[in-house]
């Protein structure tokens, strides 16, 4: 990632997130062309007891694996058993965290918050029988939340680097709770909920030649007010738990 | 897809093309994040022979088949040989269109349009090491614009339907030229190619919260000039091809 550089700065992991958040939107927007399509995600029918959603994704991590991916500390994948190595040279990319920074994943929540909670929320009911391409969009929400979430390491980083007179006490008496209370900043995550559900109904609109004069009636592809939500009950808290996780072993 | 229920209906047809629209212009902005990477288009590199954009494409169209994917008629494989039949179940489809449908494939055309032309109108020169993103990008992209060229299969299908005592003489004649006459609507297409640099214009803004004075200074994440330019000179050309070559099988 650019944030990833050798001058990793608050400026470029900002940026970052901001440029996530466009990517996460899209791919909301693009999934809410299906609806539901329950079954995709059930196990019953085919593929030897596992579902159509979670074959997809464990064979679309193998192929990315083998074409490179998965090497940048914000590239997790949910299933990492088996992921064979590059078939292709890839480039050396400056480590600019701590070594524990491997070891976290929340893509457990992840994926249960996506299926169970987030699905409902912004497709509609039905079953249009395009499961293939359902899984698809599923899969591109799923790498833009998780690439997003775990951005939350250069957070950490950059944070820590700051103050660490600051951070270093909580982290030696291993205190997740004070550690929450230091990354948390009330105001700037209110900003936050109010970007996203205004890119929600800038990239969500029915784009029309004509100017509209009576703006109020506008469907957007996805409700803005799910964008808010979505990352005030998920995206910030799991973001923040991928930095108490950092900070806890970055004394290690 | 949608148009391709049981009631193929122009306004169907149309709704399904302008939200492609929307597709195309959301993955050339995701494509944009990474420059150039030219490593991901040289064969010279690992992957017996094939470059690493190739790679990505067969195998992911593997994935994609065996997930039950080119069922219909606008979802035509760029590899289409040893693709292995679905793994799970799919949903049969009403059949709306003459059986010649599914020989009907521009995408060698779209592929080096894609990587010959297009991809150096929109991407930044550079190389970020990001080539397994970046080729997972392309596909994204190739996907979105071959679906939207080979849904010219409906558009024809339904322009036959309303109109075949204006049709058949030029089908029975195998005369291209004509039939590409009758499908041409100068209008209609300055239309379009106005509204999808609109489209690259509204989502490819960088949203702020506070509502800019100055909206002259806005950048861009694809310059909409190039939407235009692929819609003119490559997109509705290849659909009109598309619908040429439906059509002269029409009455087999």
């Amino acid at each position: 990632m650019e944030a990833g550089g050798e001058q990793l700065s608050l400026a470029a992991v900002r940026d970052q997130l901001i440029r996530e958040e466009d990517s996460i939107v899209f791919a909301l927007i693009e999934r809410a062309k299906r609806p539901r399509n329950a079954p995709a995600y059930s196990s019953a029918s085919g593929g030897r007891g596992q579902s159509l959603a979670e074959f997809f994704v464990r064979e679309a991590e193998a192929l990315y694996a083998k074409a490179g991916h998965y090497q940048k500390p914000e590239d997790v994948p949910f299933f990492p058993q088996d992921l064979l190595p590059p078939l292709f040279p890839t480039k050396d990319l400056p480590k600019v965290l701590h070594p524990s920074a491997s070891s976290v994943c929340v893509n457990d929540a992840i994926w249960k918050m996506y299926f169970d909670e987030l699905l409902p929320l912004f497709t509609a009911d039905g079953d249009d029988g395009n499961y293939s391409e359902t899984v698809a969009l599923d899969f591109a929400c799923l790498q833009a939340l998780s690439r997003r979430i775990h951005c939350g390491k250069y957070v950490a980083e950059v944070k820590f680097k700051d103050a660490p007179q600051d951070y270093s006490p909580p982290i030696h008496a291993k205190d997740s709770n004070a550690l929450m209370n230091l990354l948390t900043f009330k105001a700037v995550e209110e900003k936050v909920k109010r970007r996203v559900e205004k890119k929600a109904r800038i990239f969500g609109q029915n784009v029309i030649l004509e100017d509209s004069v009576d703006n109020q009636d506008v469907e957007f592809k996805v409700d803005p007010n799910v964008l808010s939500k979505l990352y005030d009950l998920w995206v910030m808290p799991l973001t923040k738990d991928v930095e108490v996780e950092y900070l806890l072993h970055r004394l290690d």
